[in-house]
């Protein structure tokens, strides 16, 4: 049996996506980053790294969300979901995900974890990693708008775990001060991606614990 | 036939290590980063992120150090390289690589590529970046010794595609105003690695080239 340990509104939703969707048998913990609670004595117990999302197996605990993706699929037999058999397909598909991990994600996280990368007390710095995050979120859409997603799907026709990563760090867009009328595939990958079962199962799930 | 696209005294260097592991017939080309070639005309046309690696194969271009080792691994028929076989080990290699990759590898290009994450006008910002490298890449390495790092190799006693990496990386260790002497499993680990043959073989080959 799988724990999933989560924070609402982090990039463990896409993990929690891929687990409905191969209809893993799964609890949930939520750890809430208002009250710091990932620093805790306790969670840092669970993940020394202090960070969400950890998925604790019979085999102990699994990290990093490009590991955790693939691990689902091919531990659910769903290798189609990372085009595991496929050497090169399955590059491209780890490709993407060390680009939003490395990428994406990464200059995201400079609007918010600024003392991760400057001394906290150094307001200027803090201040100017925060503006500088529309310009550099903005060039990773436009590299994943023109060359990375092949529509509908990231992979093109086949839905791969690909997909709920790209929605969830999507959800950030305007927030990050991307101008959405400029990735209409992103905006289209984003809408379809929030009418799937699993999508809406994952957020409901993550909203009424 | 594989052509590697590399730069020196970059992390395609993990990379190269693995083609020489599995001997794998590839050819070379090295990217000038000192004239910038990585942004000229001709290699954006290779690899429109503007970084190494790049791999060209016979069905396209695949990039980013995690996907490149494993896809080297499964494709030449070396899956015990990544724990392939069992989705447990393999995600625990993917979380190694995935925490070098947007982990330790990011701390480290804070100190040369500021303009990444602030305007490239603001000296004061990026000299604060700077400063801070020591202390991030510091916390990743006291993350590596304590919990990581398995010995002799990252993943205990089977080598792995996560010791080309971490060696890769631990080159530039003091560079990054970290103190070797707090970090005796890393440096060990190290020298072990610059002893394997693919190691001497890869650089010897970008030294020559």
């Amino acid at each position: 049996m799988l724990t999933l340990y989560y924070a609402r509104d982090t990039i463990s939703l896409a993990t929690h996506i891929v687990l409905e969707e191969v209809g893993a048998v799964y609890s949930t913990v939520r750890i809430d980053f208002k009250s710091t609670e990932q620093r805790s004595p306790e969670y840092l117990k669970v993940n020394p790294k202090a960070r969400v999302p950890a998925l604790i197996t019979d085999r102990g605990i699994l990290t990093e969300t490009p590991a955790m993706l693939v691990y689902v699929a091919q531990q659910f037999g769903r290798p189609d979901l990372a085009l595991l058999d496929d050497p090169h397909a399955f590059a491209e598909v780890q490709a993407f995900n060390a680009y939003l991990c490395s990428g994406l994600h990464i200059n995201h996280a400079h609007r918010m974890r600024g003392p991760r990368w400057v001394d906290a007390n150094d307001s200027h710095s803090i201040a100017a990693l925060q503006r500088h995050v529309p310009v550099s979120v903005t060039a990773n859409y436009e590299l994943i708008e023109r060359d990375l997603l092949r529509g509908p799907w990231v992979m093109g026709e086949r839905y791969t775990v690909c997909d709920p990563y790209l929605f969830t760090l999507a959800q950030w867009l305007e927030q990050d001060g991307v101008d959405p009328a400029r990735f209409p595939k992103v905006i289209d990958h984003r809408r379809c991606m929030s009418e799937r079962t699993a999508t809406r199962r994952a957020i409901g799930q993550q909203m009424a614990d």
